[in-house]
């Protein structure tokens, strides 16, 4: 590696530490390697682009408007708009198979499927195209000495173990960072860990003839079953990541289905469309792990002005609004704008602002993220509540001043903190709550009384 | 250490393992060891009573009756008795130092100042002298096999590390217990820990001559400001130990007292009858460390039919309601009832009806610690809350069967469950708060409207 010098200031460099190579530490890399910093990155998974196998089980997320922008501030949009694929409407499916749609918000609006493994490849490559960013894979933090500052490592394919000291570490090692965990030890340290009573099982809905799509593509699937829930999102070579979201325990549940008997005669009743296109049902439920499902918090994120968490290391949600990861881009941008505003002069005042700023806005994020799982594997399936977001449409067009849906304040309005569009959400939430019953059907929408009501209501 | 023999049960000859030799672990060491089996405990510290130190700093806890409860069942009330100093009421100390006061509950009815160390030595000889019972003092848990049922532990003393198997294991290790910490590594094991933005500091009011008390012996003294306060429980030696609980930051703070000088001027204005009798508070205040206080939550307790964790190691709590003992006590208790009730056949059973009968009293015993602290600092200082507790006590007089004020619930009540008592607290909070608009004074309950309106209230 060759450390780049930045003859106006000198301190920059020294490099900092990055603990993660995941997709989080890799965008942080391309934002301080961009500000004249050598960045060196310890990660302790091997070199994804050198195991030479994709991973067992593909992954996919769904990139928003959060995370285009935490791209687009290192200008990499362009290589990963190639491997994603977007999404233009939910696609619910009931139990005979009927379909009804929802979109996800005006023309044109999407969230893009793309493949946790592309992405994470595709930001190692570029940021290992810096000449100032040095990735070091199977690299497990043993110990961390925060008042020396010290890493202490081992390699794991040497098993030799040694230090790397360091001024300015960031910990974005995940939801199980060993990062945080040695700051967890120190008193007064809040951190709180909470499962769902779910668990959840990828499968594959089988590509087509020639790699075509056996379902609409640019959709995101859902079979809203009320007490559980499967979806879908489209792989580029015409086959779907399927994920059931299932009770571990109770009458209809992981622990309830036992035999490849059971597994068949239970989708084949609650999931009959899609049975036919999922070939490898019956191995893949017995083969594929069951995920948990967990909410983790804490606080403080920094230590002295010397350690920052970001990411899923201070933030771990459940999936179900699909911001994770968009979460975690955002991180990167509002601690790049702060460096900008602030400059670089007190790391510890950046740090303590970074984690006020941002705190209040990834707690909204996880109740979100709690508050969508009941939408999608309940609400969706109720008509009324599909009428209900119909409405909502029609209030958007009528005010689009005064009222956007929740969905896309999370979604698609990336300068709107969390913490305000979960605030606007429930304010909306309660209006509706007053409007529909007066609403039967959409038509009703432009009835004299509900007009004058709606008016009202929206300028109180 | 000789096992008994139980010819009727041969399983029964098989030491169960206690990890702590806490209060709470040496008296389930004293329940187990009645129904005939063997224990062993294994302690982190050293055997207090052999280091020939009593504690640097002597920690008072208020003993009520659910702990009495508990160390009735084995029958050693006597002994602890004779270290105890009832306390009737508080003695509210105001700025002036003027006094006012709040019993505890009906007359007779006391909490019991007790030195935990005394306490502490107390249960230690008396589970000592039990034939079954073996304490192994200053041996760390390094690792917990949970799978495999085996201790890893480590002679403090001579660094000989060694394993123990078992078949039950008891983590009453505290707090930050270690059998907790290795629970908590495995999926789906919620866990929180909450700090408060107060520390405590433990303070001295000095005993009179010929070893007399300064102030009222017989009470809790509290001196409520609002934001903070400092309270002091009676020694049998004349002196009271004073904890002041007081905010990390800001204006008034641990960081904002940082001479002598500034302690002795906050002192003065603040606690101006108490200074005189504390000669040491200058140095106690820089010598003695800021402790914290914190709230710990986990689930699940138990790991299969072989581990159980009681005591603060599954429920820690803030020291606000005196019942951080006493719950601990109560978990010996409630699992003896148990083994009582279900026999000793299958311990998974008895570990999972413990955890589900006890967890929701012990959040709720949470809350109940955190709402007494804003009582305490607070609430007592405002002569309108006193005035409504003397309303409830002449409404208690008058409806026996149907009003017990929420104190008397938690602390003198130990057949109601916590959660019950949090419940009925709740509920006649919200019919004071109808109420005391219609009372400005004592006498006020008397008028046959205000009477009118309580019976109606106290019926619906």
């Amino acid at each position: 590696m060759e450390p780049m010098h930045d003859a106006a200031s000198p301190a920059a460099t020294e490099p900092l530490v990055i603990m993660g190579a995941g997709l989080v530490g890799t965008l942080l890399a391309l934002y301080l390697t961009r500000r004249g910093h050598p960045v060196h990155l310890y990660e302790r998974l091997p070199d994804p682009r050198k195991t030479g196998l994709r991973e067992a089980r593909s992954i996919n997320l769904a990139l928003s408007d959060r995370g285009w922008r935490g791209l687009a501030g290192v200008g990499v949009t362009d290589d990963i708009r190639k491997v994603g694929i977007p999404m233009y409407r939910r696609v619910m499916h009931d139990q005979r198979g009927q379909l009804t749609y929802q979109p996800y918000g005006q023309e044109g609006q999407a969230i893009f499927s793309v493949s946790r493994d592309s992405l994470n490849r595709t930001l190692l490559d570029l940021a290992e195209a810096k000449p100032g960013v040095e990735i070091t894979f199977g690299q497990k933090l043993t110990q961390l000495d925060l008042p020396a500052r010290r890493l202490h490592l081992r390699d794991v394919a040497s098993a030799r173990e040694y230090d790397v000291p360091y001024q300015r570490l960031f910990g974005v090692d995940g939801a199980w960072s060993a990062v945080r965990g040695a700051m967890q030890r120190l008193d007064r340290a809040d951190y709180s860990q909470q499962y769902l009573e779910y668990g959840y099982k990828e499968l594959t809905i089988a590509a087509g003839p020639n790699g075509t799509w056996q379902m609409e593509k640019n959709a995101l699937h859902i079979w809203p079953r009320g007490n559980y829930l499967m979806i879908a999102l489209p792989n580029l070579d015409g086959s779907f990541n399927a994920t059931l979201f299932f009770p571990y325990e109770g009458p209809l549940s992981f622990d309830s289905l036992r035999t490849p008997e059971e597994v068949e005669r239970f989708f084949g009743e609650v999931f009959p469309d899609v049975v036919p296109l999922m070939p490898e049902l019956d191995t893949e439920f017995f083969d594929h792990p069951t995920g948990s499902l967990v909410t983790i918090r804490c606080w403080p994120w920094s230590y002295q002005d010397s350690v920052l968490l970001l990411g899923d290391a201070a933030h771990a949600i459940v999936p179900f609004y699909g911001q994770g990861m968009n979460a975690g881009f955002e991180d990167c941008t509002v601690l790049d704008r702060l460096l900008d505003d602030l400059g670089e002069g007190d790391w510890g005042h950046i740090m303590d602002e970074f984690e006020r700023l941002r705190k209040p806005n990834t707690d909204a994020m996880a109740e979100l993220a709690l508050y969508n799982f009941v939408e999608m594997r309940d609400r969706v399936a109720d008509p009324r509540f599909l009428l209900q977001k119909r409405i909502e449409a029609k209030i958007a067009a009528q005010y689009p001043d005064k009222w956007l849906p929740l969905y896309s304040r999370v979604t698609f309005s990336p300068d709107t903190p969390y913490a305000e569009a979960w605030a606007a959400g429930q304010r909306q939430e309660a209006i509706m709550a007053r409007l529909m019953p007066h609403i039967q059907g959409e038509e009703d929408f432009d009835k004299p009384e509900v007009q004058e009501l709606v008016k009202s209501i929206i300028n109180e």
